[in-house]
């Protein structure tokens, strides 16, 4: 049996905390998308968890949800400025595009995942020429795909420039209990002017399920009427609002999380391969050469090669400290 | 505190072999986007029920694997066919427009939900001219939005002349369990040529989740790009895998989905208002005017009044005798 | 040869104000995509005659400009209220859909292709649910699709409950020339609170052209972004502007709306089957059964049958005294 | 007064052959939306230019009739191969992404707007992953952009491996005319394997107009439907069809291209300054510095920046050998 346990962070198993809600909100009837005591309860827990008063839906998908919210914040002869390795670039089969109905990504380097200021002024400096789609706004990640965290300071650098034009800012936060747990103030969200957040669900231990976070309160008009319209407002909506209930009422989203970090740290410590990136969340990415990685695979181990060239594994909730160790003696026989 | 027993039958908890079933599966590490051994036991099971080859895919929403379809179907210029009150023409926002890129739906009438042959073969009469969206696809829905059930025979009066000039079919099957339950034979749906059919699993009494079945080869190619770019190729599949396995295996879901019927007739049976549909599956349809409806609603039991006029009571895997009394209890007191 | 005369106000050649100023504008090179000096003389023009501030476009096509304008009204989960016989409802192929991916049409009723004011309203007093595309915006039509003309009261009435709402207004003028000769006041459109007009070219009698006034300035923000994505910003914009100078700068297009609205009431006077709307503009519809129709094709006038069930016949600045009276001629022997 | 003598070679006035053909046949009634003997004869002498039986249609924009033939060859979740600076990649807005919902660009290099045939394989060789929109059409060029022309042998290189794979292959002629000139046989392009191709006209000196030659009879199904729907099915098309006629019909357009070839050669070939691509074509690009630039723009001369950096000059049927003498003479001035 190949093993997942670096594959992803979402090849891991939902944690018990997860699930017992997830079960306990299984019982009797409820009303249906989105407008059950289920679903009221999570958004509360949410809002309190960021310290905003924002509408909060739960969707079943982040492609979605990013995707959605991209379309939401720029128009299809317009375009979104966003890392050039960031998930809605490479990972998302072009789902801006299908959503937005053509919308263009502009597309902007940045070491380990993270924008670079001067790349995304000299974006936002570009005239407006008819025959090409201007930025209407800025998507971020954090943590980012390369496993390193924005500062709140990192952030403002780069949503002032945008906000002043008056675009909207978009940030994926698959992972960011991760940076939550390496030191990124939640609280801060709202403050720095993002316009629609998603606190991720499914990376970060739960079974699927993404809440976005409507911090705009302008585009929160119909929002059901688009979720529903895009297949992503549930019927059955208590299944994906309680898992929230289960992972942010105690907290155990952040300990995970803070798990999920130093499985990585332990790995990256003991990593006999070069670490390419600063290891400041859930990931370790190496330099290694393919016939090492074919040798890792053939022992068991499924890991990705990634766009910048490296291979990544991922640590979770789940990652146990023996995982690490198993790991760690194997990769360590590919360098004797 | 309202009451959603008869209001749908998605507002019904999840089934305990559903439930069983996804609890079991949530164990160790798995391999992501439906590449999982829950999600090919669980498509082997669709496979047998339905006795077919074909690629079977699990996703969160019902809505968006009926505009997938579509939009599978029809191009843009191009439209469906489907009954005028049909789930896809008035109940998902205009779902198959925004998936399928403004295809038409070409709305069909019919007594009781089951389009008339007549109707249907004078669209596909009307001469394929520019300025209007000529039919490429038939969609159907089994049970139908009124709770009848098309015999396979009638299926077939309708579908011939749909494959006759080479166009696709969809089957919403939302309720299938329900027209199963009733008579209609599942096993007979691939050689009916039906090209895309949707195994509803929410409605069935699952947590969310519906199975694609993609009966036409052809469809197949790059299906998981087509819905990972859609929002509906989860990461972590079993999910929406595993329900299947808890509802299939030792046939549970026609069991509930029996249990449903049979409360609806006895619902039926019993209801001091005129019944306006035959009830063949899970729902029954009355008469009642609008003083009578609110005076329902402020005795705590919430129901839709359906596009026809008629007001709907829908039973689930989870509607009890008792609540069946209670709200015929209640009813009769306002015939009183 | 079979002949057009009456089939459409598109089948006539173009006017030979129009034909000279497009020639006239053919000289020496030219800056592209409408920055052109013809395209702001005849820019100025339409300002004039609407005695507007707004930015105005040369576009190709009707049928898209109709449904961009759709599209920068209503959003993808969002609905165009118009009658259910315009001409974006019924013979454009679905073009709003498309340009707008998936955005809905109300079909509003209403007698002679004036919608109902009553409809209107209970149409906008329709509850937001989620599974339903709301309205967003009004879509009009003047001269209507039944020849007939709304008054600017008529007008007032329809757009204010749409206004109070913050909706927004859409003008198809394909036909308004007619509609102006018959007494429609355009400087009037403006306060009226249109927000999208499309001022008719190609029917009023000139080459393929149809300009987009943008009297609402907010949508103006990056149109020819818009246009160029949907390929209706023209490289050669002259070509598209010239004809509106020769048809605006001497009023040659109300003479000649003025002229195609005179033979329609001369046809109408001496039609010997009955008319069955109110002929205010250039078309004359009738009661005419399918044998007789027939009859008139193989004599070889082409007209085509209406969806009310009525023929329509309608007049250009081209249809000559003696083709009226050529055609009654012919009509009068079907009754003999 | 600015001079756009050498901008583009959509600034030149229409040549006189086709503004005859166009006032020709702007006489009597015709019928619609390209079912007129005009339309039919124009058609008639582009399958004679090409030696092919297809259909072909005469639409306003070739933005729209590229964009309009990626969305029918690649369906949404796939993409299109094209050269990283082709029109569709850098100079339509995104229309393709508009018109293809989301339809990918797997942008690829190669020198001189050329596709290096070992980027095509590659990209052809990167397996299908749920992920990425795969490949499933090649767009290409011909002459190029950098004003370079594909031999026959080059396109059958590039083409061959991507109808290997079952792939579909879009030409773009918007300069095909001056290709023809240098030396390109039209009569190969079907034999080559080309799915759809744009023959270009208003680069050509054609009023607005491009004419779209479906080769692969597989997708002139239901076409007139998906043009009118994308507001390119013009009412009057006789208006897009005749200029073709007047240009066609006694080789003028091979004569004017030929001419536009000279010029650029006459312009090279006194060029002061360095020239970076091979002159095949009608256009220079040369090195030439910011402050140079400047001096041309204030000298009256309008020329473009390019997206590799060099400046583009570019000749059309319409330019005279005295406005190459006085260019260079101006640009003379700036090397003393």
């Amino acid at each position: 049996m190949p093993r997942y346990d670096f594959a992803s962070d979402n090849t891991a198993p939902a944690a018990p905390e997860a699930m017992a809600a997830l079960v306990e909100a299984n019982q009797g009837f409820a009303s249906g998308y989105g407008t059950d005591t289920v679903t009221a309860r999570a958004a509360d827990l949410v809002r309190a968890l960021l310290d905003v008063e924002a509408e909060v839906r739960f969707v079943a998908s982040g492609t979605a949800a990013n995707a959605l919210s991209v379309a939401a914040l720029a128009r299809p002869f317009e375009a979104v400025l966003a890392h050039e390795h960031a998930h809605i670039c490479t990972d998302e089969t072009g789902a801006p595009g299908f959503f937005g109905q053509g919308v263009g990504l502009i597309r902007l380097p940045g070491a380990s995942g993270r924008i670079e200021p001067a790349a995304l002024e000299a974006a936002l400096a570009q005239a407006d020429v008819s025959y090409r789609q201007p930025a209407a706004a800025l998507s971020l990640t954090n943590a980012t795909e390369y496993g390193t965290v924005y500062s709140t300071q990192a952030l403002q650098r780069l949503i002032a420039p945008v906000k002043a034009r008056g675009y909207g800012v978009h940030l994926d936060g698959a992972r960011v209990a991760n940076a939550a747990a390496a030191g990124f103030d939640l609280k801060q969200i709202a403050g720095l002017g993002v316009d629609l957040f998603v606190l991720g669900g499914a990376k970060a231990g739960m079974p699927p399920t993404e809440a976005l976070v409507i911090l705009d309160a302008a585009l929160a008009r119909r929002i059901d009427a688009r979720l529903k319209q895009a297949g992503q407002l549930p019927s059955k909506g208590r299944f994906y609002a309680a898992p929230f209930i289960g992972m942010l009422e105690d907290g155990a989203i952040l300990r995970h999380a803070a798990h999920a970090n130093a499985m990585a740290q332990k790995l990256a410590a003991a990593m006999p391969f070069r670490v390419v990136h600063p290891v400041e969340a859930n990931a370790v990415f190496v330099e290694m050469d393919d016939p090492t990685l074919a040798r890792l695979h053939a022992a068991g181990w499924f890991v990705y090669r990634f766009l910048d060239g490296s291979v990544r594994f991922v640590c979770s909730w789940a990652t146990r400290e023996e995982a690490v160790e198993e790991l760690v003696e194997t990769l360590r026989q590919f360098c004797a």
